[in-house]
């Protein structure tokens, strides 16, 4: 390009043309970016960003891994699309990598576009399969805005959208606003699953096709389930033939510090559904890992669902290149160490220092600091208040992601150990002066 | 890779991993597609393919263009993957040649992944504008496979997919197996909105957000409407206060030889849908093209969609590549030129030679053969001799697109004289061969 770009020249061509998610159009001021490396952005006018939103929890391997670029500008070279009843040495690659990381028992990959649609794929095996109509879901939870997926969800985004029948939701475990009234963890895990048997109960076991959860809820605040709660849902489950569907689209393929979520606890789905992480969203995927017995079941029965860029070619070549550069470069070990050892301890820190936090959770580099405006009765910090941190944190060079009242603590799985300080250090002043303005 | 790839490795990896799109995963044989350029694609054993199918007519442009190619890798080296909240250049740059294309009126785009989720948030805005909750759509249609859009899908897809309500379907025209005991165009047409209003009349005219139809119905047969049908059904849409949304994923983009198909015809929609042809699927990318007056609507209000990877940099490269590609080299006007000229004649002289051959339709570079078993009663060519006519094509070195009795004849926009001779005779022999086996 000859002319020089500006962020200005960008950001009117955006609010001239292009209509935007979850938004009022008319009230947007949406940040200029012009390119990134690692956990670094930049618009441009030369402003660096210290990316702790992963976009939208999802670069997990960082901006513009040099391998996983490499390998989209071959694969681009050689064939950039090809239809998915055809077979292609991307495609397969890609599936046996993605199975290469899941536990003994599963064996085939359906690849979507992303997240939503492989939940949609998800819930029509699960019908097929059992013959059952009703999904049940959690009412912290996202699981996608596509017909299906977001009448699956739990959070208020649903209610405008509840164009589809035979879902029904629960309430999940999550101790600091209990719906339970349960005082410790114990209480909450059982008391949750003392819940979800009567739910279960009185939607009819018999009418019931799947269990759709997410491992760890990501976007309802990142809620670390009680360590049996997996558990106890699975063995509902069996007890009903209900089927068991672990949504991993954000907790997977690194961001908890293992491969999946669900190996931190002992339950293991019968379907898991993936997306972001597979490839950090650098083309867009998803996809549902099946087990060999519903894999089976399909063997000798048609499979009604279908998309155009089902285990598109570019989108397969970056699994491809991801995985094996997650691999072999220890980046799930690197959310470990850096996620469950500096990150933690520091948020930590931070909770015990600023009256504004409530609460800190997480596994790995998926953590969420609960920002309230009373400690004691944890009223939820008020909107402008969060609004001001947010712009604060952007000021100061820090991508933050924001959802209601918590910030969401979620780096790249590559962070080092440097820039989880400078973005603490972004962290404690900025949550300093608003717990100063609390009083 | 040092190894040299066979196509029997490529077909054992995706028979032991890969699960398929509407199959029954135990009888698959894939074709192995390793390569292409412009119509043409091959395997690792050499063999060549004339692609008159498009993979699923998306190639419009062609395999491998090289601008459209160099754009991705370019955005490549950039920047891969940015949040749909922050502000990108590709992504204002891409809205804005959408729009270019699109008639006086529309003002902004929504970006998706593909044609089912495009029509997700089309109904899903239809409905919050409106505030009504059904959506009407053609039994003769395809419209993804997501929640909404399968429901509003009319081709028995939808049947073991109905777990969407708030959606009705009427018979759209289709004079060769008329719905409505039709014995000219003109009766067809007439009767089809005659039908149509009945259906407003019973489903409520209040209760109705919007029609959705493809312009041109495609993977349903391409049933080209009569040419006062679409300005009819905008009639009856106005008289109610319903929206109409235009479904342009399959035939917009160059198909018919105009950008959209749309203009063939004197009516114009609310909200355009498109996927495919706007970048050929190189990456998977689709979206809408909103109205000034539905764009308004959500400048003071709350849109309640989004996705991750909406408006993704890799897609919106390959979208102003693409669609700078297509103007300046004249790709539309030659799939009107050549669609309409050898093409059209070409089959239509097929059609007269071939008594398996009930009919040729079409417009540009999207036709359809109706393969029948009897010219009088019309029966539809049985499945197990249309899989021989494919298995034949296929062996003479050309793809055709097959869907139930019928052969798609939808080459890239991009195709020439002498690929289409090309076709045309494979399409002679094979044809010629299935009728003296009618006898
Ligand atoms: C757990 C979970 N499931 C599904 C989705 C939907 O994914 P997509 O936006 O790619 O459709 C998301 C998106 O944030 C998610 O976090
Ligand atoms: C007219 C039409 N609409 C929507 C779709 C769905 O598009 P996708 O497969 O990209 O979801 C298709 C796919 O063939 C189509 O032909």
């Amino acid at each position: 390009m000859s002319v020089q770009v500006t962020n200005a020249h960008v950001q009117k061509l955006d609010r001239q043309h292009v209509f935007h998610s979850w938004s009022v159009q008319g009230s947007l001021d949406p940040l200029v970016i012009a390119g990134g490396k690692g956990c670094r952005l930049w618009d441009y006018a030369g402003k660096e960003y210290l990316d702790f939103s992963s976009q939208l929890v999802n670069t997990n391997i960082g901006h513009q891994h040099p391998r996983v670029i490499a390998a989209i500008q071959a694969q681009a070279e050689t064939l950039a699309t090809v239809a998915p009843a055809h077979a292609n040495l991307a495609r397969g690659e890609a599936a046996k990598r993605v199975l290469s990381h899941a536990p003994a028992g599963f064996e085939k990959v359906f690849f979507t576009n992303a997240g939503a649609d492989a939940n949609e794929n998800a819930i029509r095996m699960a019908r097929a399969v059992t013959g059952r109509d009703k999904i049940l879901s959690a009412y912290r939870s996202y699981h996608g805005s596509t017909g299906a997926a977001i009448a699956a969800t739990g959070d208020p985004r649903r209610v405008p959208n509840e164009f589809s029948r035979g879902h029904a939701h629960f309430f999940n475990p999550f101790l600091y606003r209990s719906d339970f009234w349960a005082e410790n963890e114990t209480q909450e895990c059982e008391r949750a699953l003392a819940h979800l048997k009567r739910v279960i109960e009185c939607e009819g076991p018999g009418s019931i096709a799947a269990i759709l959860l997410e491992s760890i809820p990501g976007t309802a605040g990142v809620l670390v389930p009680p360590r049996a709660y997996l558990e106890g849902v699975r063995r509902l489950a069996d007890q009903h033939g209900i089927l068991l569907i672990f949504d991993e689209v954000m907790a997977g393929f690194g961001r908890t510090g293992r491969w999946f979520a669900f190996e931190h606890f002992g339950a293991c789905p019968d379907l898991i559904v993936f997306a972001k992480g597979v490839n950090s969203g650098y083309v867009p995927a998803g996809g549902i890992i099946i087990s060999e017995t519903i894999s089976r079941h399909f063997d000798e029965r048609m499979f009604f669902g279908g998309l155009t860029y089902s285990g598109h070619p570019l989108a397969m070549a970056a699994i491809v290149a991801t995985l094996d550069a997650m691999a072999e470069e220890g980046v799930v070990e690197n959310a470990d160490r850096i996620g469950n050892g500096v990150l933690a301890s520091g948020l930590s820190r931070l909770t015990d220092k600023h009256a504004v936090i409530g609460e800190t959770r997480g596994l790995g580099v998926f953590h969420a600091l609960e920002l309230v405006s009373d400690p004691e009765t944890r009223a939820p910090l008020p909107a402008a208040e969060v609004a001001t941190i947010k712009r604060a944190l952007i000021d100061k060079g820090v991508l933050p992601f924001v959802v209601e009242n918590r910030i969401h603590v979620v780096p790249p799985c590559i962070v080092s150990e440097a820039e989880v300080a400078e973005g603490l250090a972004a962290l404690d002043a900025v949550l300093g002066e608003a717990s100063a303005r609390l009083g």
